[in-house]
């Protein structure tokens, strides 16, 4: 019956954007994991479209997930703090802020067009009742507003929903169970089952469809159900990586065993780099310095795979250099699908890179925070500023970049370079050969690139902080649903909004 | 003509062994490499079979080859000196040592048994008469004895020939250029035609061939030749890699134009790693620590792959640990020549592991000079010793580990470990995080590598020394045919035998 309806193709193409939480660049065996333990990806970026420049807009999930579905920069969309300079932050449980209604989303506009839009997994864009997903454009939801990991206890401090649509439907640690000493979870094979049904069902309704699918088993604490338990040769890190694999796999065979493999683009990257804090525990970032949190290339230079037989030639790898903006825009343009011309748009369309291995030049802005840290340009990179951890933070054992340091990069303090530092990174790709700014290579560039940050700066008019207000009373009480079931609606605190923390 | 000829096809199978300079682990697409400039390599890769845990026997050049050569380590061969605890040594011009007659060749016993061989390029077992190819099991040569940098200057240090068979036909920087400051040179294609016609030759001979085809373009002075000049994204080193991937691409498509590919075995493999204190000149380690002349994994873990369509199936990954000396006892197995029996030979025979994918435990013993450093088994490393350069060189700005920094690990002095420090490179392929040795999993471990190491030393007879002693009358003065054509026979100095100094 399915081969049959699918043969009334939708004009429109179906998406699958497949994001990742902390996974590394060097994280995938065709990115040179060194115990090659995805076949699958592997098998994907063969038959599709590879991208070694692919960048995150944001080294940590909440900024870097708003960007994502805004196609805007975090400092434009709002998800930033002015509490401290250049300090990440995102959106826990206590945070008062989440996605403007203000901000124009993928998914808003897609369901406009026509399609019908589900999230699989994390939001991680703001956790009270006006920000959650179907108040943003997407049709169905299975998944959490926040990150995984703690609290562990639900009477101080509410564990995490999970959420089925508008509803929660229990809570992580209660009805849906990560083991906190074996890592053991189902919940991916629950992602990939929510996928492959929703794919199936917009196969029958004959409609086009966009799938976020976000699950975050690698990110801290990392888990895995029982198949793939101890199977890796790198630890839980990699058991993990192993089941998502697999799952990429399970998402692309269902695409042809429906035959709509023809007529539906997947993209699969990650959101931040990988956490090297985590030690053992993370993943990895190949060649790259530091991790999860800076702006070097190894906090935002992300696995990044294009897939779309029949459209984009098999076994391509492009240098364009991309960015998860980049998603918003070419999934609008591939749908037919205006752009806002009311506010500036980081995002390019990819579309003539994907069918045609075009390149085009374009800047990348590295915030971190409020402030423009580092900006690349073709190959090269310059930093405006270079900062890691607070050094209170990095004694007591947080590392950022553990094994790496490089004078006068690696700074615990917050410098300001000027003039900035410059690197290639086609020749230096771990950032530890600075130019140096007497060279006719360094005065070639730097104003090539200071011109693209001028014109950067004249355009910027920062959104309205989101992440600056913190409050006890806005956590996960009572979200929906709780009165339903064995959920349990908890009481709330009394409201103490004061402003966040935000260590680094 | 050709292809009627290779109908009759030789019982024994063809060898080919690729082996570059200083090359990396990291320096293939299908290893990491960012800028995925190896498309022959990664295809020879998608072919046959990739070893991503595979070793040279020592983290220098000379050390290296005569291992793989010999099947043995160099503290068995005698490559290695003692006139400095656990310092590394090769053959320079003024080295007096070479390969000894003692040790039993690969390229002897093939040659026994009815092969034909002949070495393209690099030698570096020594450069006085009695050490070079055609005394060695060779039947034919095209290269050089040394390294190909300097001296540049032909009346107080001779250049380095380059040979043709026997007699010199002509020498660095005089008949065969290579421009000092742009890196232009014709050598690697030279190195390329040499390997083809040979192939031709022995195609239309119908007599099996061992060609050991070993370009140094990757070594410093980089050098490359017009048509990959300033091709890459990564600079000389990846303009020297994309013309050295060039040339194995176009010397497998000689195997398939001639029909021979499935009677021919070709691997593809470093020396050592990437000479990572060259900085931006030199290759990558991938995710590995430090580089070129140390113990650690970026200084032998190699880029390696297999392949032989027809026998070893395509897109397989091995994890079988391997090393440089195991090609000595394969192709000896694959020949059907027995390996011999009245020494100790460290390499294995990856015969089954080619055809079938088996893996065997077998452990790594990491050298350097006369001192056992570390041992690989299974997926532990462990660590007796501890050792980058002396911290003289090193505050003169020799770096092994740039950018790298691993408090206890990356020392400046020879520290021995005792517990020995012990990692897993599965989890931590860099060496970051060593297990602490009052963990169940250290104590577990540790007998086990204990024991091996037990074992191994019960059974070493350290070979005699070859690169203890230099003197400046050994050098190239007068090598044969320097009397024939442009070649010029210089004088040699009288001999003064000393101690040869190793810094580090
Ligand atoms: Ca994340
Ligand atoms: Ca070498």
């Amino acid at each position: 019956v399915l081969v049959m309806v699918s043969c009334h193709r939708p004009q429109k193409p179906n998406f699958i954007v497949m994001l990742m939480d902390d996974m590394g660049w060097g994280d995938l065996g065709v990115f040179g994991e060194p115990n090659k333990e995805t076949p699958n990806l592997d098998k994907m970026a063969a038959e599709g479209m590879l991208f070694p420049d692919f960048y995150s807009a944001n080294p940590i999930c909440s900024p870097s997930r708003a960007s994502l579905l805004t196609g805007r920069l975090p400092i434009r969309n709002g998800f930033y703090t002015t509490n401290t300079h250049a300090h990440d932050s995102y959106t826990p449980q206590i945070i008062m802020g989440g996605i403007p209604d203000s901000e124009i989303l993928l998914s808003e506009l897609l369901g406009e067009a026509g399609y019908r839009n589900k999230i699989v997994g994390k939001w991680h864009l703001g956790h009270r009742p006006q920000y959650l997903p179907l108040k943003h454009g997407f049709h169905e939801w299975f998944g959490a507003p926040n990150c995984h990991f703690g609290p562990y206890d639900d009477i101080n401090t509410p564990n995490i929903p999970v959420y089925r649509d508008a509803e929660m439907s229990g809570r992580y640690y209660e009805q849906f169970i990560i083991d906190k000493n074996t890592g053991l979870s189902n919940l991916t094979l629950m992602y990939l089952d929510e996928g492959v049904k929703f794919i199936q069902n917009q196969t029958l309704r004959g409609q086009p469809f966009f799938l976020y699918w976000t699950p975050d088993a690698t990110h801290d604490p990392l888990y895995v159900s029982e198949k793939f338990y101890q199977t890796s040769r790198r630890g839980r890190y990699g058991d993990a990586v192993r089941e998502l694999d697999y799952a990429v796999g399970e998402i692309l065979k269902t695409l042809k065993l429906l035959d709509i493999e023809k007529n539906t683009f997947v993209f699969f990257t990650s959101d931040n780099g990988a956490a090297t804090y985590a030690k053992t525990s993370a993943g990895s970032n190949g060649p790259f310095l530091c991790g999860k949190q800076t702006t070097f290339e190894g906090g935002v230079r992300e696995p990044a795979i294009a897939w779309w037989p029949g459209t984009i030639p098999a076994g391509q790898v492009s240098h364009q250099v991309g960015s998860t903006m980049d998603l918003y825009t070419t999934l609008l343009d591939l749908a037919g699908v205006k752009v806002p011309t009311d506010r500036p748009i980081d995002g390019i369309s990819l579309r003539s890179t994907l069918v045609n291995n075009a390149v085009v030049q374009r800047p990348v802005f590295y915030y971190r925070g409020n402030e423009l840290i580092a900006v690349r340009l073709g190959q090269y990179k310059t930093h405006l500023w270079t900062f890691t951890n607070p050094i209170e933070e990095f004694n007591r054992g947080v590392d950022f970049c553990p094994g790496q340091y490089i004078q006068n990069v690696t700074t615990h303090d917050q410098i300001h370079h000027d003039p900035p530092l410059l690197f290639h990174l086609g020749r230096d790709p771990g950032e530890k050969y600075f130019i140096k700014s007497h060279t006719e290579e360094y005065m070639k560039v730097l104003p090539m690139i200071q011109k693209a940050i001028d014109e950067h700066r004249k355009h910027m008019v920062p959104g309205e902080p989101q992440l600056n207000m913190c409050d006890r009373a806005v956590m996960n009480w009572a979200p929906p649903g709780c009165d339903k079931g064995d959920n349990k609606c908890l009481t709330a605190p009394p409201s103490k909004p004061h402003l966040c923390s935000w260590p680094h």
